[in-house]
């Protein structure tokens, strides 16, 4: 039944998004392909999806929402075509990234006009919330180019530098997690809620915008490869700073401490014995079962901001089953 | 006396960028830093002058405008910052670009949190006039986008696909005029005008800007280089696609139209040498004369709107001073 709502607001944003966008703004081509391109590439619509979704628990009519709602999935959508050139990344939900498939130019400026378009459709936003949402947006958009930041810094620093938990969970808290919340915000600002209820809302979005990106990590190391969709343990090969790296350095020995920094670097052996190596100190410093209350923890915190909103649990089922849905708690 | 005035908005407007926005964004200073030195970095502040000149033709009080001001002047460095990127571009006003001194990760993500700190400064505009000025701004920054792609474009392309003056003024109208447009009319809403008003500015604007572009191309040929600032005939040693080149190459006989070709890709003389046989091209063509005329006629259009405002000439002086110390015709 939900999952039913949720589908329809995914075709309707995507419908949407082409009638009020990409159908309109297509010359010069060179500009608007890429954008097309990667508007059109799969993409869960996650964002756009809370704003409607959010705004549904105030209101039964959300054609007051569905411009903003685009606005935030053209935002995302612009912050991974330009995170794509930085990281050089090649390939981006089974396909070339924008940067490679036409070159740099063509994505940084490609890039610009989404973050335009974005603010475009933003500013269809029924005045009387234009001015709390395009705030909320704008807040929002800097504290996401500030969390990019962090992440390039904490990815260019060592290990043994001691870069702590803080540190990892307000990098994702801005690069990922005030997105969800300010979806959810904006979304609950255009269906009539008051500030208050908009406000405990995004604060359940942030809660759960850092279990979901904790949740990531988990799964990157101990997921089910088939579930999950990707190589498990590709982080691992990468060296990324994840949750679990950055709290398994701080929990082990001295010995271990070493070990987790030699192995990090170590070259010339099998991708399986490189995750062995590394899983072997994650399993001696708990790091599963850790990460995994780290991740419940916040689930329960998102609970409580919902049990603040003080509103008829019926109207807030869609949320919560979307919760479901992308904690993957369904499956 | 109106040069004191424009002096005056000059400091307001660098005393408020830094209290509103360089003092308060500071960290990741991996972000802010390269923000603060292309802000920071000279400029004549034209875009924010404008603004000011426009608001106060309606009213005595620019504090409902200097927000918006330093927004447009924001975002024009923005478009400078990621320009740069894209032209491999190694100095800007005398300096190294923010690619160069940093590298090309942060020029972009830079770029990308000044557009983001537009936005906010665009919000801090009063509420009666920020749909109009939001609407107006996001109207002129796709529209940068995507004079930035056609100017792409017409650099990729050989002189004898044909390039037409108009394509080249289309160019330059998105490239450069509509950012003045939209300064002066955003300057004149928040000053209180009419939408008919602040529409003449914006006309007005456009003229003058096509009037400097072109001005610009005339200058870099046959400009004074004391005066100028620049190495004259510059762009000609880069092959750069001005009004006087197009307007050359059309003009031009079946023989000259090959030796210009041929002249342009022409290497192993001197940078003098190369000069004079464009120019004698030029001359055989009338280029001078021809373009004078073009910018002459610009400014008379831009004239006509002014007239069109209906409004006492002695409120205009410091407009009409403005337009004079840009053009360079007080020189």
């Amino acid at each position: 039944m939900n999952k039913t709502k949720i589908q329809e607001y995914i075709q309707h944003v995507n419908a949407e998004m082409h009638s009020k966008l990409l159908d309109v703004y297509t010359t010069p081509t060179e500009l608007y392909d890429p954008v097309k391109y990667i508007l059109s590439n799969g993409g869960k619509r996650i964002r756009a999806v809370m704003t409607m979704v959010a705004s549904s628990i105030f209101s039964e009519d959300q054609t007051q929402t569905i411009a903003a709602a685009i606005g935030l999935e053209v935002f995302h959508n612009f912050t991974l075509l330009h995170d794509d050139i930085m990281d050089k990344a090649l390939i981006r939900r089974g396909n070339p990234t924008v940067h490679i498939k036409w070159d740099e130019n063509t994505a940084i400026l490609s890039g610009d006009a989404m973050m335009v378009l974005a603010n475009i459709m933003i500013s269809k936003t029924p005045s009387s919330v234009l001015l709390p949402v395009f705030t909320t947006f704008n807040k929002t958009a800097i504290e996401v180019c500030e969390g990019q930041q962090l992440d390039m810094n904490l990815e260019r620093r060592d290990l043994n530098t001691q870069i702590t938990e803080d540190e990892y969970l307000e990098m994702i808290r801005l690069k990922t997690s005030v997105l969800i919340g300010a979806s959810l915000k904006i979304g609950a600002l255009c269906g009539g809620a008051t500030i208050e209820q908009a406000d405990a809302l995004y604060n359940y979005g942030i809660q759960i915008g850092l279990a979901f990106q904790i949740q990531d990590d988990l799964l990157d190391t101990y997921g089910n490869e088939a579930e999950f969709g990707k190589r498990i343990g590709g982080d691992i090969l990468e060296g990324k700073k994840t949750y679990l790296l950055i709290k398994a350095f701080e929990r082990a020995s001295a010995e271990d401490k070493q070990l987790l920094i030699e192995n990090c670097k170590k070259t010339g052996i099998s991708a399986d014995k490189k995750i062995a190596l590394i899983k072997d100190i994650y399993t001696r410093t708990d790091i599963q079962k850790i990460t995994q209350q780290k991740i419940d923890s916040y689930f329960e915190k998102a609970s409580d901001y919902l049990h603040k909103l003080n509103i008829d649990p019926s109207k807030l089922s869609t949320l919560v089953e979307l919760e479901h849905m992308l904690s993957k708690r369904n499956k």
